[in-house]
């Protein structure tokens, strides 16, 4: 046992990263590689089982609950963002520093292509096995196992309402459930809640297109399909449809984060501050910035 | 970085409102938005794709967490009841002022109608592809996403029913779950509590009508879809249907709260009641209502 | 307002009951009524809906969380048993007295009674427009609503095994749940995870006979459908089957609480009355039972 | 009462275990018995249903949240594995010593034996009424409501990495849930989430063969189908399967630990050491390893 406690701190020695960036990108990448191997590969078990393995709302808990995984995993570290929308949202309300943006964005698409070669790996032998092998489009299509693509009824401007509504949704709820000035949950309990809104988004989001609400998600395992045999069709597909699932996010997570805090965010934090400036004035210390009016009483 | 500080701090001082009460409806309003976004997108993906995307447990599980959501959302600014008849049960009991009530209402009411034409606007081009687009009643029917309709089975007397005791079991469990002599539950977790309420409502109780139990809920959404396109059918259906979920889940509200205060309420309040009383008789200083028996050996 | 706070003292003055024994069967009554409200409710919807509203897996889930609802509401007050062979193995093991049973287990049996009643009024229309309306056997039964059948498969004997072991399973995790000396999850999350046993009891046990384990809960609908319309049938059916759910899971309970005590409760009983000995030996105050051996460093 | 008080009393001294490694295994045995009971219940509950009763969700849900339950029951005592390439993985790290492994590794085997068991007994009517009774193989096989069984388009190639990546995100998940360096969740909630992360498996990697990811899980119910009825043609089928579970899960378990540790692990170990190395420096107590930089300013 001296033996190995003396091997392993020497081995965690060696590859311990010092530098706080890479550290963070690469701990975003495995959580969204966890997220894309649950999710897809609920889509994976769903599609080449015909039915027999899953439904649709076995995908929608797949997702949810691989996105508090993924957070879980991660979360200590990186924040558990998982999706460059949400990244996004924080930089702009200044939570997280824009040099983040790009890096978090670049590990998280890596991360997610490599949750779709696990699947694909892990479902080789069932994918050859099925009808429509490699098909991008069909009855049989097996390339909306890993990225998302519109259903039959969708016109494109419906379709990015659609991604920018669900990227909307999404980005108000983790801002209220990550809001420090509105804590409504009990701390660590944030990756279950997450994992909540990713479920009921898929229950209620999830017919159009599939919610992507995610450019991470949708872009790398697109690639990865690319390589693997789909070819370039995953891209020219429905006019071009794998834009959509990029930009439109980044516009839902600007609405989202403005309807959030004009409805909520803005007034609670005003009360925050208004709170301390009273106390400034009446040359009361600062101790708690959540204590109520009672506190007046104390001095 | 630090002009964007400024740069947020001067948005926030411009939209903050200092009235205390419109702050609160706002945040009901936007809580309201998010259980009808979801839960009648939930219904929404249901009907539209003919099954294959969602089904009643579906439905269930999207009002469940999108009540949790929702409540998690504008809970710590106005008490997250998402509900005209949880605001009156809480008036009754005298926790909440009368003069919310109407308030409350109104924007509750205003929150689900936004909800309601969110999902209109992200389901459009699947609602004008399904058979029976604006029809309100037949087995094509579509008006049903929005608000309730009574099964072909139910006589006016039983939805009448139905929806009074839905709402009483609805309030019978909340008022369990937000007792202040009753804490059950561990702070924070109220949320998720109330939607496992309203989960297990939805498994048990929907059968006859779509369990609304809630008035704001059920006529904003039908208000959108007077306007929306599927007329005024969606008052006069079913004798005035359209009158039950807004007048019977008050009185289902009354009768809720009796039953948990005659069989729970009033003891554990009691309990409290006398033991300070005691305390006082004794000239011990109160310092914990919840402490028991143990506390008088202390001085 | 202070007209109301009044007048809701004066009420809950007039309501409160002193007697401590009787407060807490009431409370009991009240959660084996919600219990069985939305259990039997589920049931309800599936079988009356002909699976369009409702499969098994939703009344797994219904009586899953009406158990965590049950124990919410009446928790604080009687310790939310809801079931009198929860109330047997504590009474075996010393933790509740036994003049405590006979009165737990007749309001269980009320409350599960007027659970039943509930559900009867809610879908009277829909029973009455059911094909078999109050049938107790056949395709078209209605009878299983309220209370247990056993399948057409199962023997008497491997019907006394199937709820034998099924309670035993019950008592065994929630003994596990509320040992004093094993204390596995946070305070507050019991009846969370009391209805997670419930509902997996019901994933994995539920095929024979619908897994009463539990005698209140069996035998209160039961007694309600002989008077409801169904008849003396109830009792005759299947060789006097409702013996069984009464006397099985009192047998369970007996070996569950063995099973439970030898394979880990007398061992961590006896670990803290080993470090408790210990300590008095060495003349150190008793402070914690749960600390651990650095805590002999310490004086 | 005192009479019963000291009766238990003296059954508890009786019965105790002094031998903590004993004491363990035990806790093992009984925690891997209710997953397996549960688990395999449900398989049996969907098989000898035909469906009517379970589907592949409900078996996900029981496996998951047996999981959950079986670590309540005996984590406090043994840890809760369940698994022994959990152990194994534990082990590796140098958190558990290595003399526990075989120990729990037989507890585990013996405790899925006897699960497998209770399963046998309680469904033993309907396997007799189920047409395919005691098949191992063909489309009414009842085998694999026991142990896992590949499906017919999968290679043994490939279901050896099925094996191998399924333990391997099992691990990755439980690592990060247990690692004390990386608490991203609050205490008594490890069981819940390694549930989770049980479902999440089931929901996207059970199509191939099942979903064992657990030697004792497949290895106990294999050798008690063997003499229970099925006989030898358990281990002989599909060209020695029997032996994939039980080797791929360890090298699993290898490469999960190595994928967490270099990618998260390490990293925040690290920072802790360097944390406490630099306050050592500084002379300053180390009172909390995870204070951040603000406790330099205290002295």
């Amino acid at each position: 046992m001296g033996r190995q406690k003396i091997y392993l701190e020497k081995l965690s020695q060696f590859f311990q990263l010092r530098n706080l960036l890479l550290r963070q990108a690469l701990a975003e990448c495995l959580g969204t590689l966890i997220l894309v191997m649950f999710g897809c590969g609920a889509v994976a078990q769903q599609v080449l089982s015909g039915g027999s393995h899953g439904m649709f709302l076995t995908v929608n808990f797949a997702f949810g609950f691989a996105a508090t995984l993924g957070i879980l995993v991660c979360g200590q570290v990186s924040g558990g963002h998982l999706n460059p929308a949400v990244t996004f949202s924080l930089c702009l309300l200044g939570r997280e520093r824009w040099r983040k943006f790009p890096m978090y964005f670049l590990f998280q698409t890596i991360g997610a292509f490599f949750g779709a070669a696990v699947i694909f790996g892990m479902y080789y032998d069932a994918l050859w096995d099925f009808p429509g092998s490699f098909n991008v489009t069909g009855p049989d299509a097996t390339a909306g196992i890993f990225a998302t693509y519109p259903a039959s009824h969708l016109t494109i401007v419906n379709g990015f309402f659609d991604q920018l509504i669900g990227t909307a949704a999404l980005i108000v709820c983790v801002l209220a459930i990550v809001d420090p000035y509105n804590n409504p949950i009990p701390q660590g309990l944030e990756a279950f809640t997450v994992g909540f809104v990713v479920l009921v988004i898929g229950l209620s989001m999830g017919f159009n297109s599939g919610y992507a609400v995610n450019p991470a998600r949708d872009l790398g395992p697109r690639l990865f399909t690319a390589l693997a045999g789909w070819g370039s069709e995953v891209f020219t597909v429905g006019n071009g449809w794998f834009l959509v699932p990029i930009f439109a996010p980044f516009l839902g997570a600007i609405i989202g984060t403005m309807i959030y805090q004009m409805m909520v965010g803005f007034h609670v934090e005003g009360e925050v501050r208004d709170r301390t400036a009273n106390r400034e004035r009446e040359n009361v210390p600062l101790t708690d910035t959540n204590s109520n009016a009672k506190s007046k009483e104390m001095p």
